[in-house]
């Protein structure tokens, strides 16, 4: 196995200051190398692709700065990229203005329309009359703010500090909880190790049969491994298949999980491994019964072997 | 049964001019009612739940102008509501300006961020240089076009026609074949006729056991039902419990499709029935085999009966 | 509902003076009615059916006297009977001599085959150097014996009885706690009662399709039902087709039970429903859980009937 | 691999001149060993273990002349032993007497009871007001008739040849195409080459829960093999537990059949493997789908493999 540097130009789903970046600092130390915001997410899978950056942090799941889809389609289609990582990040706006500013001051507010819709009936409440505008950012919103273009910005905390504005009101979400899913992408290369505690995503493409999704779960059930996320995605390219996009609890170097995953090779019509990574929702996985063990599995496997030899 | 009156009183995901009051136009015609823009999915939601509109269209898949996730979430929290039918609608962005503006003239242009991100590529070959400023929804821009704010939209079709803008360029989006699937939600109510060709739609929430969503499925596969979609949705308020969201084909009142959710009514901790309804996205249904029709049931149903009464 | 009047007239595997007449005695009081030993199983199920008799006593399982398997394919085949009971015999064989006689005197012994096999070494130890001679039935080594034209027989204990010979030995097979299931054969008519420990038996044919066993093992299992017995058996006229004998625990009174008959019904090339009967081996069937009571059940018909009406 | 002297000494149910006799010899050449009769199938297989015999032939099921319990359970106890052979052989009665000897002659007629009650009809039909006696086997009577002490036997042509008798009658059963499944059973060693349609036997003892006999089957059922017979079976000293005697298509030397077995070791609380051999019941076993070939899963190990050095 080759020494493996570490990745250390990192791409983001941008523009600086938003959760993406705030995602991005809590899972590598600020100094471990470089952070360039990428237009979009396709701009960032495209970047690791292309050599540009070592990996990318992108939105996954329950976003409110990016398209989910675009980061399943990303990789699901195109080079082969591996989910090294996942980060969950609490998204959680702040109204923030210049330093000074009262919120009986405020004239104007902005962010990405997203964000105004997720706060809406909060900003009825604290700036009644108010018009919010949008922004192509709730980042873009807070640098309006500090350039003097408005008054207020919903924004990422990151967003208030980065362009050093003050907080005037700390949570203004109507329904707070709110936490997006990030995964760090990055080329082919060897996995994290496993910790015990791994998720496993997957994308896999069925042919469109009454009980075809039933067999490709059944693959995961006969070996004990639970499912974390399962969604069905429209194949824009082929009539008559169905992708799922999934993930499961284990790490691919499991045995359960290996085998699972070989099987879905040969019974899907393709299967594309995303990565196994640590779980990071907080969450432990649900314990790996007996017979599903790695020891398990080498035991069975060398019943197998005298079997085979024909001394059973 | 009671006669009951058709709605007439319409309200949609907004503002006018998105391809949501398309999808409502497709679906209702012209003459049929009026039709009230909502700020938001969950304010079209909550103006049936209030009475204060008949139906609203919103958006569940794929969309472009609005949240998908809203959609799921307001139809599986709060008072019950039924999807009586779905709206698939082609999202073709144009580039719209005044009468006159040739594409040479334009100087700015705006669109939802959304909008932006999916026409970016082509934006950046059409108008080199500038760049674009975000809307609050694509018909926003449009209005803002026809105000004289702004040279050039990225809208739905009929934003231009609505604010009588020239579509300088057809087809802008970088990707083309996007399409939204919204559904037309209504109060409780006598259901839309089995036509033979029918999608049922419910969420389905069960234990986070290993095997959980295998069993439900099972349900569905005992009986013959192919699903058309399936998405694990999280559950803000209750850990250790996953919801799913699903479409499936067939009509409740199928005699297979009624026993599957009764069995899921018994054996999740909580199925929620959203609708049975025409399929309108172009495709049929797979053919029930023989021994999942109706008149399989009925016989079967007849057969038992013996059987209970001893003469078999 | 008419009046039933019970059976009277009962038929069993002869001769007189086996485990099934024993049986029989056990499952009935002693003047309920008449006993007719028959020469086979055949015969038995035949006088039930052609009216000579209102039910037979055969052996279902681990007979010693008979075979067994001309009792599955004698309910599987023919005009349509019911199993109303079963009853578990212990199979325990005495050496029996006539009154006087020493075991040292014993010069020659006799039984049915199956039972010199059952007992072959601890008769080398009792009698060492006599060879044990055939008899066609167990009772009827013991009738030979009462006639004086034998010093002993190895035969049931009501053998010894009804021909007044003593027990020299009293449990002489190699291997004790033999048990043969027999059950109860009637000609159609109401069920037995439901007792919350019933078993429901049926003779189920597939098409030869990977699988097909799996499926129809399935609709037991979505619907929370375990099994008790299965066996495949020959399908001697209906190349491509294999047929499976079963019980399984609850009655088909039992919405659960019913329902699965009810599928089989429908995915199965031929069902055949055997009865549903007081469980008698001594075992409680499983705890049914909540999900699979005919509460649950009614409660998710209930709850059917108002989605369907559009009142979810 | 050590080279393998064939089995020379032959063990099998005796007495000689039944239907295991002419088995034997249908299954091996007549030159090639020595064939010893054991008086039971448990003292043949004792024989095989004591390694006073090579190999013994024993019936499986649907026998007349011996207890098919007796195979199946002297196979899933005691030290292991291998089917490495499986011989299919037609039950054909015939009615035999001394030459010379008239049908109406006949004055005594003898057979083991179970050969008795299997042509019982025919019997009354042929020799009218004569009853049977019976006799330890059908070779036995054979014999008898040989010496004088009888005019006439049933038993098998095999016997008739051998006590050069002529047969009388040629067909006496009463339903005739009576096939007997025997097995020959050798010391574990090396199996049997994989000829492409093979079986495979064992026997699975699995906890008393209800789905546990649906998970086992699922871990044929997910890798694509048939099951061509299935009995459950009664597990003497362990109260709570289920066995299982089963065949199944394919060699335990395919991909699919050896991780379906090592599964079955993961899961079940125990697993015997009975033998790999030759199918020659006529039939051949289901096309393997592409997706459950050697080459499926070679490619499948290959991808796994490919993966978990992260070269997706």
């Amino acid at each position: 196995m080759p020494v493996t540097r570490p990745p250390t130009r990192f791409a983001y789903l941008g523009p600086e200051g938003t959760f993406a970046e705030s995602a991005l600092v809590s899972a590598v130390a600020a100094e471990e190398g470089t952070r360039q915001p990428a237009p979009s997410v396709a701009a960032a899978l495209a970047a690791v692709r292309a050599g540009d950056a070592d990996a990318a942090l992108v939105p996954m799941e329950n976003s409110v700065e990016g398209s989910v889809p675009a980061t399943m389609d990303g990789l699901a289609d195109g080079d082969p990229l591996l989910i090294t990582r996942e980060v969950f990040m609490p998204v959680g706006f702040v109204l923030a203005a210049r330093p000074g500013t009262q919120l009986a001051d405020v004239r104007s507010v902005a962010s990405h329309p997203h964000a105004l819709a997720q706060t809406a009936r909060r900003l009825t409440e604290l700036l009644p009359g108010i018009v919010p505008l949008p922004a192509t950012s709730t980042a873009e919103a807070a640098r309006q703010v500090a350039a003097g273009e408005l008054d207020a910005a919903v924004c990422a905390p990151i967003a208030a500090r980065r362009y050093r504005l003050d907080v005037l009101v700390d949570e203004v979400a109507d329904r707070s909880g709110a936490v997006t899913r990030f995964v760090l992408v990055a080329p082919p290369g060897p996995l994290p190790e496993p910790t015990g505690n791994d998720k496993t995503s997957l994308v896999a493409v069925v042919g469109d049969r009454t009980g075809a999704l039933l067999e490709l779960l059944g693959e995961f059930g006969v070996r004990g491994i639970s499912l974390t996320r399962i969604e069905s995605r429209p194949t824009r390219e082929r009539l008559g298949a169905y992708s799922f996009s999934l993930d499961c609890e284990g790490h691919v170097g499991d045995a359960r999980v290996g085998e699972a995953l070989a099987a879905l090779h040969r019974v899907c019509d393709d299967v594309r491994f995303l990565g196994s990574y640590p779980r990071a929702d907080g969450r432990e996985n649900k314990p790996v019964t007996d017979v599903s063990t790695d020891a398990a599995f080498a035991e069975a496997s060398t019943w197998l072997a005298r079997v085979r030899a024909g001394r059973p």
